[in-house]
């Protein structure tokens, strides 16, 4: 069922969402609030960008033109919807391809930050077989894997240019070894812990094309209070 | 000046210090409540105890073989005292060596756990040359280095004994490597936090040999309040 839900409250967005499909979640929210924006950015691409929840925070935070890449045509169709709903369509461009394929097709050196909301699953035999290929797509690594994604941004982005991800911690080493042996250093990192005496649960990295060593790890960001509510630091995403 | 300083309140326990030369700090504290112990383990090795806080703080959790291994001379010495005042010389053995040196007559497989809070800082034209040659040993990398570290540990660690260190998070990628190029797997990663809303500024890390990949991210760790007074998560370790 297609529904068009509350993104960003105090800016009246909203965004489409097939709940059968794909829905956006707090990750990508936390993910294009922690992604390094400053008045420089001319160009910024959203791999794999789903219903285009990111490429809709960030229209908030800069003037840069967005593109959004979104393989299924379905999900394609939500962000192309949301998009315009939110009279973002000047700013931001959904591109309905594989980012695999398209690439190849764009100069070296061209968008200033990439960011990123992969599928956090490897394909193994766990693999679920009784969820829906859309969900299939956005969960597991089929399409798009971290090799992928660095391979891409290694060449797309300019000397200097970020990639910016959200993932799970279990998969954190492994991260830095693959943004490393493409050149991606990674410079800033955000611990998620759910509660504050709980596991953390997401991480957020950021890596600097051709960067130098050193890594700075910013404070710990806490989602939920005692009570189960959201804290005062989450709250503050949505009230901008 | 040498000082008998209180350690853990609870047991009694006291350290002794110098304080122009060698003071503990809260980081080996932590370490110490960090690593891994449980009643399997027999043989335990700190490397570059200093005055010896961490074996100190290990005997009350096991009653497994303690080694303190520390190059410098006066500290070696305030380390014995330290473990004598306590009465803990049948459990904790403390050698006056340079563990390069001395791992060779060690062999291989020996340990369970190996901790070491080491020196922090590389050696490079900022090494300052107006301190102490104590506190330059115990805070640069003059006598003993990561590669040393994750070198010996590779030797002398049993089959899937760990590694714990204590360390500063803009080194985190390059521990990952060093231990990792040493067959030393990071498993269970903990990072501390001054204050709620400041940034990491140290890193407890446990690494197994020949453990597979995938890492588990600990809840944080918050050492003061808005007060700037311990929290209570940190009280804690001092209370047993």
């Amino acid at each position: 069922m297609i529904v068009l839900n509350d993104l960003l409250e105090y800016k009246n967005y909203k965004i489409y969402q097939d709940t059968d499909m794909f829905c956006f979640s707090l990750d990508s929210i936390l993910l294009a609030n922690f992604v390094t924006i400053n008045k420089n950015i001319k160009n910024i691409m959203d791999i794999g960008c789903g219903n285009a929840p990111i490429p809709l925070v960030l229209t908030t935070k800069t003037n840069a033109s967005i593109t959004g890449v979104e393989i299924q045509k379905d999900v394609y169709n939500l962000a192309v919807n949301s998009v315009k709903y939110n009279k973002c369509d000047d700013q931001i461009k959904i591109i309905n391809d594989d980012i695999n394929n398209l690439y190849k097709k764009y100069e070296s050196d061209v968008f200033d930050v990439i960011t990123c909301n992969p599928p956090y699953f490897k394909v193994n035999e766990k693999t679920k077989q009784n969820i829906s290929e859309h969900k299939k797509i956005a969960r597991h690594e089929l399409t798009l894997n971290l090799e992928d994604i660095c391979k891409i941004s290694r060449k797309l982005l300019k000397n200097n240019g970020v990639l910016a991800l959200v993932h799970r911690p279990d998969r954190m080493i492994e991260i830095f070894d693959i943004m490393r042996k493409n050149n991606i250093e990674p410079k800033r990192i955000q611990f998620i812990y759910p509660k504050y005496n709980t596991d953390c649960n997401l991480i957020l990295v950021e890596g600097t094309k051709n960067g130098k060593s050193g890594v700075k790890i910013l404070e710990p960001l806490i989602v939920h209070d005692e009570d189960g509510n959201y804290t005062e630091d989450v709250k503050r995403l949505f009230r901008g």
